[in-house]
């Protein structure tokens, strides 16, 4: 069984070969103590990764991490403040509400090293400035992804993903079908991100263009939610008619 | 077997019980030239309803409903000039180009009667203006269904639809299996687009939110575009998570 299991073409949701082993390094998730960040942290630490949580505060990050080894026994996460939990591993999850994006950047401007690559996650809903989350707002630079890109170095790489995902469904126990809309500049830098995110059992990642298109992505969000209310769910999207294969090769 | 067809409970695609029967009037298809209104009008016609298709030239209207007529053999379709066509049916679908939905619904002014039903299906993609098809330009009133709000009178509603089917797709033989998103103020509105968005097999609709949020999802197509360059495809999108049920009832 070893023998055939080696020898099979790998499945989307094989660990990477080559790539992340046991020794792989941890996935930072920056704002990990809110809801798109525990879930996040929740279905990678039953998937076997490393989790990194950071946030402000140090002890709410250990508490946090306290957290999901509770709900994931044995589970490999610790937590640090958020520069310190950005420097811990190679790519990084923003997940703070948009409201705490810039200044949470501001702070992180020193922690980066050449070649990070940064998921933004975040999300300019109108409920930031006490607006309806059925509502975003408009971002100077287009959308949330590219105000991440202005804020991080040169050599750190933005790409933007998770919008559509829900938090509280990521923290349940079951099973997941849906996709996760990539946007990025490279497709090499989004199939890393795609690479995490299909570590997740029934999450599919899909490329769904430029970073600019996170300007179109982010607000699916605010539908989801308008979407949320009137069916009294936690709903997910998914395309039709992708081929099979597997895309990022 | 009759019997048991009459008595079952109705299914999703079933014709809408005593409102459209072998008398329903038809349904107006205003830029039925076009590829969108092309698709739309093969797949009703398959599933037996009326059609009307609307031109700004009733002989390519003419030609048009003909072409139909060549798909589906016993197709009742009629092409008329956008003004008489737009008359002929309670809900009317729009799917010009965006370059033109201004100058079509001046046209219209004169055209509607009380209680009319608009479909908005235009998308305000930059190609309009000469620029790509995956961005999409500001409209003034937030988006093109509630710049067609604007400028229709207010005894006719308008509600917002079919941004994320393909054309191509539509206009082929195989099955359909996705969503349709509809945006409109009053869920009875919507109900009564859904009822003939499901007359077409494997479409289902789905209750998006108010007209406002057409601004997010007439962008989608500008996403949609981009993934079936980066895919070779035509997608759909699917919500996952929806309760079944109708919705609409």
């Amino acid at each position: 069984m070893d023998g055939e299991a080696v020898n099979r073409a790998p499945g989307r949701n094989d660990p990477p070969l080559g790539w992340r082993g046991g020794m792989a390094e941890p996935i930072p998730i920056i704002g990990g103590t809110g809801a798109l960040g525990y879930g996040l942290a929740i279905r990678w630490a039953r998937a076997g990764e490393r989790i990194v949580i950071g946030s402000r505060k140090p002890e709410r990050a250990a508490e946090a991490a306290e957290k999901v080894r509770e709900a994931v026994p044995g589970a490999d996460v610790e937590g640090y403040e958020n520069a310190e939990a950005a420097s811990k591993g190679p790519v990084v999850f923003l997940t703070v509400p948009f409201r705490a994006q810039s200044e949470t950047l501001t702070n992180l401007k020193q922690a980066w090293s050449d070649g990070q690559l940064l998921v933004d996650c975040t999300v300019p809903l109108a409920a930031a400035l006490s607006g309806k989350a059925t509502r975003t707002i408009g971002v100077w630079q287009g959308s949330a992804a590219q105000q991440a890109e202005e804020m991080t170095p040169d050599s750190v790489t933005v790409v933007s993903a998770l919008h559509t995902v829900s938090a509280p469904v990521l923290a349940e126990e079951g099973p997941l079908d849906e996709d996760v809309l990539i946007c990025g500049d490279r497709k090499a830098d989004k199939a890393k991100a795609a690479q995490l995110i299909e570590r997740i059992d029934g999450l599919r990642a899909i490329n769904a263009g430029a970073l600019e298109m996170a300007r179109i992505v982010e607000t699916l969000t605010a539908m989801m939610i308008s979407v949320n209310v009137r069916y009294k769910t936690h709903a997910g999207i998914k395309l039709t008619n992708i081929p099979d294969g597997d895309h990022w090769e």
